[in-house]
């Protein structure tokens, strides 16, 4: 058996990062630690990063968001000299199975566009401040913060070398944010992506890859002055204290299941199932936002969040043929909407805001599983809201109709409520009721007529918000079926598949880089050319270059 | 030397298509030859398709727009009992190399948004008439269609199987238009892409997989009445007849190199280089679109047109290892302007339209090869209008500054004109100057300032219309090296790149299909579960599934 990675980690812990705080200014290092590489093999020279790091980062983020709210600026620097930042480590991707590449490629695409968003969702702006190289992922980095800084001397540039130097892409956002968020011209950009020691100085800002080129010599005081001007100029609310994230109240089973304090996950190894139970509320909701605040980390909607979230990461690393991830929900429905009514009626609260933005981000973790998923809307269930969001994320879902012998639990229904309507829009910028009822605004209207109307199978059904809906007779073989043929298909079909299926509509940034960005570099990782015996990663560092098939397909 | 694939068809020699006219009505019978492979190996059973299948349709689709004018509505049938078409055939996908496989999709991709198109672009709307089995490859020829028929009876249905048959995506754009043209609910998506057997009847239709659902009994008259009323219906002129494509005057040289009357295109294997030369016009521009119809097919610009088409086709397909693709020109810039403005002055006129349209597809052809491509902007060029937008749609561009010791043709300029401002959009919506000029609304002014004027190096320079110009001192060197360092790249990764940084901006169906869509299947045409010994393309009818390894990546 392999070593369980966990994405649970305490900033006493942290190996790769540094932050210290000053007023509504935080400041980020990057120093990582050569030998405190994830897996054996490998050491993270030149502030390489592997997917610990990045766990690491991950975690930064997000406590800086809840630990942290008074933090308007947050400046992410190396700790290194003449190095800001070599990119993921070519040691560890050569040596990686093809889905670690793929699932470390996603982790990282996620957090990047969490401190991105920062700025908008939370008055957070990251800015780089870039001294020495900054290299491919290091680079990708830089690009996913707001602002970019360079010194300006003869050791520090930025650069996407993969392409040259190791035939693979800037998969974690690189090629997109340059023609989409930096609109780079695309000639300059092909240019710039196949150049291994990239741009420095003027040219750097004259092609818009940074927004500043600071002399060496005043770069520190300017980093300094900026920072606190965009503190300054932010129009986020001062908040005092924030909460601590406190750890997570989880256990691990031998058979892959987990344990936690609202969510249950089941693995099924032989039937490569594993299901996913949310718990409704065993306690009312909080007064006020003050009652909530006192609970901290273990108010019910943000425990719930935090242990979906980890337990989605948990089954993608390391549960991989765990391929079909069926939903449930068990509890009272009116007490989970009251929960989730607080944060609602009070999202100008900034910790009612930030429960609400993990939701939107835990929400985009599941829309990107590559997974095939199904919700089972079981008697005695509670999908409301947020929750009913899950079953307009995941592939398809079945809903029990009428009563069922022996089943005492109260009937299924469905609660459509504020959060369905558009505080957790997709990547694609539209909320899932209207990714699912694409340009159909009648279909839409009657989703909006019945909010808060507690919707059994057959109404349910009528507003299209289930697959199908099966009784007493049906159900047990039909999802029995279902659940065999699913997990027997081809994987790879499947992701793809769903991978197209799920992001009908607009395409932005966000699902560019998922879709398109990443279907390449999946393709690019299961090529000889860059991970065959003679390919570029494997010859990486050995001084001889990769041998290449030059057929162009 | 493998045998050379040619795209020049004459009707006279179709064996898997027939074409008769009704007036404003063109039936167009789909009725494969089992025994006309384009390769050894496979038969084409029940209605199949190869390459070669696609090659006819592709020519079938031009001459409509060129000989058939008078043509309003195309109906698209089957020759065959019982079966409509079974799609791309399998054992042909099962034989072929990667490199076959992916061009073979990107060819019939192109294929059927050229129909899907017709009808806003020419006023030729296509029709699918569907009785028998649509199968997989089979349903996106009727999905690219605008109006979709099937026939009520047990064994007509739709179905895209290739996920649960095949571990391979519905990749000739089937997952996208099910999603974003017909709009299906997502839900049902997956399930009607994980099926099998398919859809039919009246559940079709209420999946909006099908227009329109008719009794067996009444479906031929039917098929006639919609036809009929589409023709009445249309807002196309009437135009009494049109011109002939005559064969084109080309000769293939032994060294891969080929020449037509006005492209010459040069290969240099060892370099893994071509460079494509467009030759200005010899004789002066017709009078009127009266003198240019009695051309006909050897009017310049059409000419022009269809043996540049023809020569990346033949590229693509016949000499893969040629990687980089240089473009010049060569030739009087204001007699080419003359050309062009005869057709952009007469943009009304049904020919006039039909090559301006024809353009903007070969222009589109340009955009979505996988190649690398550069263009030389050299003395004596004329790189104005349309030929100009070849400077946009290649990936880089150098152009020669003041004199060249030795050289006396006229110095090295660049012609904005009409047509770069609007009739040829990329498959993103926008002109190549928006995309290249993304949200830089200041510069594409100063690109419509200077529209009209034969902008020297320095001024193309400043209009950012070029990435580099040199002059007599660092040319040759320059050229040289970059030439040589691109042909040492990984193919893969320049394909890769290439596909993400050409299409800044705003996503449409064309783009998710040559983004998105193919870059996940041809991600699936590398994986074992697909293409391994005991993946499903393999066993494909030996009665045997597929094996998979089932880690989801």
């Amino acid at each position: 058996m392999t070593k369980r990675i966990d994405f649970q980690v305490d900033p006493t812990a942290y190996r790769h990062w540094k932050v210290s705080f000053d007023g509504p200014v935080a400041w980020l290092t990057m120093d990582v630690d050569e030998n405190g590489g994830l897996f054996d093999g490998y050491q993270l020279k030149m502030n390489s990063y592997d997917l610990g790091v990045d766990i690491e980062l991950a975690d930064v983020v997000q406590r800086m968001r809840f630990e942290h709210p008074e933090v308007k600026v947050v400046v992410m620097q190396s700790g290194k000299d003449r190095i800001f930042c070599a990119g993921a480590n070519i040691r560890m991707l050569g040596g990686a199975a093809h889905s670690h590449k793929v699932n470390f490629c996603k982790f990282t695409n996620e957090t990047r566009n969490t401190f991105e968003a920062a700025e908008a969702d939370s008055g957070q702006k990251y800015i780089a401040a870039v001294k020495g190289a900054c290299a491919g992922g290091g680079y990708e980095l830089a690009l996913a913060c707001n602002h970019i800084m360079l010194t300006d001397d003869s050791s520090s540039s930025v650069s996407l070398p993969e392409v040259p130097l190791l035939a693979v892409l800037p998969g974690t956002g690189g090629l997109t944010r340059v023609t989409d968020k930096r609109k780079v011209r695309r000639d300059r950009a092909d240019v710039f992506c196949s150049t291994e020691e990239g741009v420095r100085g003027k040219r750097a800002k004259e092609w818009k890859l940074v927004d500043e080129v600071i002399p060496n010599s005043k770069f520190d005081a300017t980093v300094v002055e900026r920072a606190q001007e965009f503190a300054a100029a932010s129009t986020k609310p001062d908040v005092a204290e924030g909460i601590t994230l406190t750890p997570l109240d989880r256990t691990f089973h031998e058979d892959g299941s987990v344990t936690y304090s609202t969510v249950e996950v089941q693995a099924d190894r032989a039937g490569r199932t594993v299901t996913i139970t949310l718990k409704g509320p065993e306690e009312a909701a909080p007064d006020d936002m003050e009652a909530f605040t006192a609970q901290g980390a273990q108010a019910y909607m943000l425990r719930l969040a935090r242990e979906l979230d980890d337990a989605i990461l948990h089954l993608r690393l390391n549960e991989k043929e765990l391929g079909l991830m069926v939903f449930k929900t068990q509890g009272d429905p009116e007490a989970f909407a009251a929960h989730e009514q607080l944060l609602l009626d009070n999202a100008e609260h900034w910790l009612a805001n930030e429960v609400l933005q993990y939701w939107k981000r835990v929400l985009k973790r599941v829309d990107v599983t590559s997974r095939s998923m199904v919700a089972l809307v079981e008697h005695g269930s509670c999908f409301t809201g947020v929750l009913a969001e899950l079953l307009f994320a995941v592939d398809r879902s079945y809903m029990m109709e009428d009563e069922f012998e022996g089943d005492n639990r109260p009937i299924a229904t469905i609660t459509l409520t504020g959060a369905n309507f558009g505080p957790m829009p997709m990547g694609n910028g539209l909320t899932r009721l209207q990714t699912r009822f694409l340009d159909d605004d009648a279909a839409l209207a009657a989703c909006a007529a019945v909010k808060g109307e507690a919707l059994e199978a057959a109404e349910a059904d009528e507003a299209g918000l289930v697959t199908m809906i099966l009784d007493d007779i049906d159900w047990e073989d039909e999802i029995r079926i279902f659940l065999e043929e699913r997990a027997s298909f081809s994987p790879d079909a499947m992701t793809a598949m769903e991978a197209n299926l799920r992001f009908a509509g607009p395409e932005t940034m966000e699902t560019r880089i998922f879709g398109r960005l990443t279907a390449w570099q999946n393709w690019i990782f299961n090529r000889p050319n860059a991970v065959g015996e003679t390919g570029a990663l494997q010859r990486y560092g050995s001084g001889v270059r990769g041998e290449y098939n030059m057929e162009r397909v």
